[in-house]
C-alpha cells in the first residue's frame, strides 16, 4: 500500500522464481512478511481471485455434493488408527498439546487432511445402502509442517484453501468411477481457469497414504517443472476397515462401504497466476478478475462531459453483470496503465473527448495488447464477446505452450536437456525398482501413467530394457 | 441420516435447552458427536443456513470493507505483546507446541481473535494519512480452551463462522464514529435475520481485553436468557502503540493511529433457530431458508398430472430465484409435512387432483400455519409477496416477545422474578462497585447502558441509593 513499492518494476517472466514472487507482491495478492515462516496473507486483491475461483469449483460440486465443514482438531486417537496413513503425516502434523498454561489430556492434530476427522462421524452416519453415495465436501484451512523450503500459494505450512470432497460408496467400482468424475470435474475447473492438465495415475509410491490408488493433475509452470494441482484417491475399504464405515446392503447384510477423497488447494491461484501472467504483471481470464474491465478518462481540460460518459459505460455494463472500476485518480494515464495492466484487468476501455467526438471509445486487450475503437452503442456486447475469445486465447496459448513441452524420449540421452524445458514422456516397465532407479538417476520424478492411455507404440524400459506399451510422465517437479 | 432417529419427536420449546439440542439434531443442522469437547459438525442442511446468512453479513460489509485472510497461528512473541490482551485470553489460548515429533522453537497460538495476527501487518501496511480508514475482515475460525459447559453455535472451543472486521482510523472520533457504523450493519443484519437486538456498552469491567471500550447487542432468547450475538470493540491507540501502527499525517508528523475490531460468531445462527422456532421445528426467513418453497404432489391414482404441474410450478419459481424443493418420496403426507415444517420451509404448496381441476394450488405458510387456495397463474407473485410478510410477521413477532420481557425496577424487590423472564432495566450509578456488588447479589449480569440513551427519568441507584438518569439492562446471559 505504499506507493513507491507497488510501483517497483517487475522482473522478466524469464526469471520465472523472482518475477512470482514480485508479482504476488507488486499485484497485491499476498503478502509474504507475516512473521511465522510459510504462513502467508491474502491481501484483498488475492482475496477477491480466490472468491472467483472458488465460486466456479462450488459450482461444479453443488450439482451433486453437499458442503459441509467438521472440525480442524484430531483427537490423537483417531488420527493415529490408519496404519498407513499415519506413516504419511506423522512428521509433518502440528500437535496442539495446551490448553491455556496447562496440558491437555488428549492432544489434538491441526489437520493435514481430514480423513480421520470425518470417517468417525461418517461411521454413523452412514447405515443402510439407500445413503449411499454420500458426496459431501468442505472448503477449510488444514496445515503441514513443511521442512523443505516454503513458497506462497504452492508449499504452506497453512494451507488456507483446502477443497476437500470425501465420498462413500457402495463398492470398488463405484469409488473408481467417483475417481474418475472428479478428474473430469478437476480438468472442467482448470479449462474454466484456461489452465491445460495433465491427469496421471501416480506410482504406487507417490499414492495418498492409506489409498489404493491416486489420480492426479498437473500443470506445467513457466520454468519447466510441473505443479500438482488437484489430486483423486481411491481409498478402496482401507479407512472404511479402520472407521468401521459400514452398510446394510439390499440382502440384510452388513458390508463395508468404500471411498474416495479429492482435494484442490490455493496451488490452483499459483497456477493460474503463473501460466498467464507476463512480464507486465498478471494476465487473468475474466470469469476470476475481481475488476473485469477499467475505464480511464482521457481528460485534458474540463473533464465534466467525459467522466459522465465514463459513468454511463460503466452502469451499462454493471447491468450485464460485468465487474467495472473507473480509474478518475490524479495519476498519468501511463501510470494507470500500468497499474490496471499489473492487475491483470482483461479490458481497459479509454474515454477521451476525442473518442466522445466519434461516439466511440478505445478498447485495449490485456492478453494481446491489442486496441479496438468500439462504437458506443456497441460497448457491451463487444466486451461480453471478447470475454468469450479472451478466454479461448488464454487456453489456446497455454494449451501450445504445454503440448510444445512435452517430449517423447526413449533414452537416457539427452534427457536432461529436455527435463529443463519440461516434461518427458518415456516407456516404463513398471517396476518399482525401475521407477525409483530412473528418478534417481535422471533427478527428476514420475507423474504417472496418463489416464486413458492405450494402444501406445511398444517401446524399452530405459532402465532394464524390458519391451512395454506403458508409457509415463517424468518431469522436475516443485 | 437414520430415519427413525430423524424423526424421534421434538420436545416442546417451553422445554428450552432440550428442545434446543433435539431441533439442531433432528433439523440436520449440528452434529454432536464429534470425538471432541465442545467441536462439533456442521450437517450440509445447518451449512446451507450458515452460507446465506454469511452472505448477507458480506454483502453488508463489503460496501465498504474489502475481505481477506490472516494466518489461523500466532507466534507467542506477537501473541503476548499487548498486556491487556494477554490478561484476557491467556487461560483460553490453544498451544501448538510439536511439528512432527519436534518441539517447535517459537510455540504458536490458534487465534482466539486476529488483533496480534493481524496488527503486525498494519503496522507495514498503514504509512500515511492518505492509507486510512483501513477497513478489513475475515471470515474464520477461531478457537478458545473453554472450561464452562460448551453447548452448539453458542459456547465453543471451535468458532467456524467467526467475521470479524478490523478498522483504522486518523483520530479517535473517526473510531468511534466506526463503532456506531458497526452497531448500525449488526442491527441491519439481525434485521434481514428478523432478529431484535438490544446495543449497549458494556461495563468497563467486562469489555474486550485492551479496549477503550466496547459495545454489544444481545439477542433474548426464549428462556429469558440474553445472548451477545456481535460486538464492537473502540481499541483507542492502544493496539496501535504496542504494534507501533503510526501514520504520516497531513502536517509530516508521524502519529499514532485508532482502531476498532468488530465480530459476530454463529451464535447469529443460534439466536435465528431458536427465537423463530416452535414446537414443529425451525421457522426461518425466506432469505435464508435453504429450501424456500416445497412443493408435495398429492397423488391418489395416476400421478402424472399432478407431478408434471408440480414440475411446471418449480420452473416458475426458480425462474424468480426462489429455492424449490419437490418431495416426491414415497412417504405420506403427513410424514412430508413433518419433515419440512421441522426444516422450517417458509411456504408449502400442495398440489392434487381437486387443485388442478380448480386451476390452484393450497399454500400453507410455515409461521403462521394458515392455508389459501392460490390460483396457478398467481403462484409466483403471491410467494414473492408472502415472503415479505412472512419475514415482516417473524420480526414483529419477535419484537413483541422481547419488548414484552423488558420490564423496568427501581429496587431489587421481585428483580428474581422478572429476570427469570426476561432482562430488567434498572437505574444505576456507575459505580464499579455498585455494578459488581448488584450482579453478586442478584446472581444476573450488567449488560450494559443502552446505546443512544438521554433524557431518562432520574432514580436512586438500589445498591448506594445516589440519583442517576442511567439505566442499565441487566440480565442472566449466556
Amino acid at each position: 500500500m505504499v506507493e513507491q513499492e507497488k510501483d517497483a518494476a517487475l522482473p522478466a517472466k524469464g526469471n520465472f522464481s523472482e518475477w512470482y514472487n514480485e508479482l504476488l507482491r507488486i499485484a497485491e495478492i499476498m503478502d509474504v512478511r507475516y512473521p511465522v515462516k510459510g504462513l502467508y496473507v491474502w491481501h484483498p486483491f488475492g482475496f477477491s481471485i480466490r472468491k472467483n475461483v472458488y465460486s466456479i469449483m462450488r459450482e461444479l460440486l453443488d450439482n451433486d455434493h453437499n458442503e459441509t465443514l467438521f472440525p480442524l482438531l484430531i483427537p490423537e486417537h483417531e488420527f493415529m488408527k490408519e496404519a498407513e496413513h499415519i506413516k504419511g503425516f506423522e512428521d509433518e502434523v502440528y500437535w496442539v498439546t495446551h490448553g491455556g498454561k496447562d496440558p491437555l489430556e488428549v492432544n489434538l492434530a491441526l489437520r493435514p487432511t481430514s480423513e480421520t476427522a470425518i470417517y468417525p462421524m461418517y461411521k454413523m452416519w452412514v447405515r443402510s445402502h439407500a445413503d449411499l453415495p454420500l458426496k459431501l465436501y468442505q472448503v477449510v484451512n488444514t496445515f503441514r509442517y513443511e521442512t523443505k523450503h516454503t513458497r506462497p500459494l504452492i508449499r504452506l505450512r497453512e494451507i488456507t484453501s483446502f477443497k476437500e470432497a470425501h465420498t462413500v460408496h457402495a463398492n470398488w467400482e463405484d469409488a473408481a468411477e467417483q475417481v474418475e468424475e472428479a478428474i473430469r470435474i478437476y480438468q472442467e475447473f482448470y479449462r474454466r481457469l484456461a489452465i491445460p492438465v495433465l491427469p496421471s495415475k501416480r506410482p504406487d509410491w507417490d499414492k495418498f497414504p492409506g489409498a489404493d490408488y491416486t489420480i492426479a493433475v498437473d500443470a506445467l509452470m513457466p520454468d519447466g517443472k510441473t505443479l500438482q494441482v488437484g489430486t483423486a484417491h481411491h481409498l478402496g475399504s482401507n479407512f472404511a476397515k479402520t472407521f468401521d464405515i459400514k452398510y446394510e446392503d439390499p440382502t440384510g447384510e452388513q458390508v463395508y462401504a468404500h471411498q474416495t477423497c479429492y482435494g484442490i488447494s490455493e496451488r490452483s491461484i499459483a497456477s493460474l497466476v503463473s501460466i498467464h501472467g507476463d512480464d507486465k504483471g498478471l494476465v487473468l481470464p475474466p470469469e476470476v478478475a475481481p475488476v473485469q474491465v477499467v475505464i480511464i478518462p482521457i481528460i485534458f481540460k474540463d473533464g465534466t462531459e467525459v467522466l459522465k460518459e465514463c459513468e454511463k459505460v460503466k452502469s451499462t455494463l454493471e447491468e450485464a453483470g460485468i465487474r467495472v472500476t473507473i480509474d478518475a485518480s490524479d495519476r498519468r494515464p501511463g501510470a494507470k496503465y500500468y497499474r490496471w495492466e499489473m492487475k491483470g484487468v482483461p479490458i481497459r476501455i479509454e474515454i477521451g473527448p476525442k473518442d466522445l467526438k466519434n461516439n466511440a471509445v478505445i478498447m485495449v486487450f490485456r492478453d494481446s495488447g491489442e486496441k479496438e475503437q468500439v462504437p458506443l452503442n456497441e460497448i457491451k456486447d463487444e466486451v461480453l464477446k471478447r470475454f468469450v475469445t479472451i478466454h479461448a486465447n488464454l487456453l489456446a496459448k497455454a494449451e501450445t505452450a504445454l503440448n510444445n513441452r512435452i517430449f517423447d524420449c526413449v533414452t537416457l540421452d539427452g534427457i536432461q536437456g529436455k527435463l529443463k524445458q519440461g516434461i518427458v514422456r518415456m516407456p516404463w516397465c513398471g517396476k518399482k525398482e525401475c521407477g525409483l532407479a530412473l528418478e534417481e538417476e535422471i533427478g527428476a520424478g514420475i507423474l504417472g501413467i496418463p489416464t486413458g492411455q492405450e494402444g501406445e507404440k511398444s517401446a524399452k524400459c530405459p532402465l532394464c530394457g524390458t519391451d512395454t506399451g506403458t508409457w509415463v510422465y517424468v518431469a522436475r517437479t516443485y
